[in-house]
């Protein structure tokens, strides 16, 4: 266990987002998020097959940020083709990953091509999140689910970048924080980055959010997204299509911030999206259980989807098909 | 700790429901459900202090048990206004409480009017049980919220016990437990419950049950009630609402199974329902968080209600007011 890198190069102001992936010394740092917050440890991986464990426990999770390390695995391959049937065999939901790998196996040099990921993700993170932050107004109180900031994109955030943009803007009152069982990457981890930034949160259990909603206290709705089906069906972490009914019910906005590379041109609705089943300890130990991480939330249901190529809106064959074909 | 006294008595049968609550030589025993499911541990109370505590800290918990075990507080008090007082506020929900100590304020033999009500609670369950276990169908996959079962009733369960009754009936294949965040009651104690009773069951994130909704892995759910407006609002357990909303999306029967004296004729909408706030330590430690312990579900999203005075529909105006004038 080390003291936080990215704090010490960036100085002490506390709004610099976490950085969850550093690659120095020929090794990839993973900050393990498994242990946050309770502590900053950092994991050093020298292999494709470390970090693929990495990525396989949720030391590093987060679609965009799994994708990241995944290109940073690849630099770290001494045979390609076999490190990335281990890196695209860790997690089976997110499409980023696939789409990273892909793009380092075309490389000449792939740490180089990794870099250019990662600087590619913090700009695309930092412009849909000042589109997203135009939606909000003044006193706005946002939901979120998980953990969609930089922790899981290794930039400065989807759905939690959104929200920092907001709050900058003074356009953000109070964030409820879905803690998201069964891993609590809510409570745990955009509670981490919200106290970073000084932005004022309450945590919920997840199941309180319908009664928030059903009485009034909640504005809008942003979470990120591990795949978007090219009819604008979204696969994020489970718990996420809850809310979208919910917020539909009352009329409530309900976006989904991710970067274009989150669409998948060969995935054609929801229903094609696999949906990791996780370990049932997660959720309880000595009972049977069922762990899904992840549901499918259909297109219908969302107001908007915020990407660096611009803000989606429906009909999403439509808006999609622009930015992705672009 | 001691062994579990009801099993004793009852003999070996694994399927006798679980007793939360014994009055003998002079104090009422409470089974602690924290403790549960690793340790059955009984605390005596001695004085209605002792039970209102019990009820506040969720020793014992569930409308129709915390009504009971009001019922046997009054039947320790010296002073019996004194003692109503206490009793009342110490949860604020459910309206069995207010009900079962009214009842023994205008009693004579306070002891023999809680007996007498905890008989009737054992027979109202089975009743309402029975109804409910009618609307099941061979191979039915039902899910649950909170725990609404033995434990929670003092008698058979409420929810629970429909789910045992269509269990015994051979109409039910498997149970979705909802793990009920924050207190887990779900995970703990519903388990248990039907462990005990051998039905299978699966353990899920609360935020899991909308997926398998869509997934089509439910076929209908059924809950518990604290309190029903005369309108039908049912306030229960925070959660229940967000299933009801997503049942009627997937057109699903969602039932709610409780006995009449969980009607309010003085609580004309769900909106005058007060909800309890717990502490917030409950969700998240270190944190802010907001521990809302209850929600209202609109009776418009109630497909019927078990009581045992029969099985109410809507329009619900007409249905409770027959029974609650009954």
């Amino acid at each position: 266990m080390t003291t936080d890198p990215s704090r010490a190069e960036r100085g002490p102001g506390p709004t610099a987002p976490a950085m969850p992936l550093r690659f120095e010394d020929g090794a990839l740092l993973v900050l393990d998020q498994r242990r946050l917050p309770g502590e900053e440890t950092w994991l050093r991986c020298e292999s494709p097959e470390q970090v693929a464990e990495a990525i396989r426990s949720l030391a590093v999770r987060g679609a965009p940020a799994i994708g990241l390390a995944a290109a940073y695995g690849m630099a770290l391959a001494s045979d390609p083709g076999a490190a990335a049937e281990t890196l695209l065999t860790s997690r089976p939901t997110a499409v980023n990953l696939a789409w990273a790998v892909e793009r380092c196996l075309r490389a000449d040099d792939v740490l180089a091509e990794a870099r250019r990921l990662h600087r590619e993700q913090e700009a695309a993170d930092r412009t849909l999140a000042a589109l997203g932050a135009e939606r909000f107004e003044r006193g706005d109180r946002a939901l979120t689910h998980c953990n969609a900031g930089a922790l899981a994109t290794g930039g400065y955030g989807t759905a939690g970048g959104v929200l920092l943009a907001a709050w900058e803007r003074g356009r953000l009152a109070e964030v409820w924080v879905d803690e998201t069982r069964p891993v609590l990457q809510g409570a745990r981890l955009t509670t981490w980055e919200l106290a970073r930034a000084g932005v004022p949160f309450r945590v919920i259990a997840d199941s309180a959010a319908g009664g928030l909603m059903a009485r009034g206290l909640v504005d809008r709705v942003v979470v990120g997204a591990d795949r978007i089906a090219v009819n604008g069906d979204v696969a994020n972490k489970v718990g996420t299509y809850p809310l979208a009914a919910l917020a539909a019910r009352h009329g409530l906005p309900f976006y989904v911030a991710a970067p274009v590379s989150t669409i998948d041109p060969r995935t054609p609705t929801g229903e094609e999206i696999p949906i990791e089943e996780r370990d049932p300890a997660e959720v309880v130990s000595g009972a049977e259980a069922f762990n899904p991480a992840f549901d499918i939330t259909p297109a219908e249901l969302v107001t908007a989807v915020f990407t660096e190529a611009g803000v989606l809106e429906p009909p999403y064959e439509e808006s999609i098909a622009r930015v992705a074909a672009g």
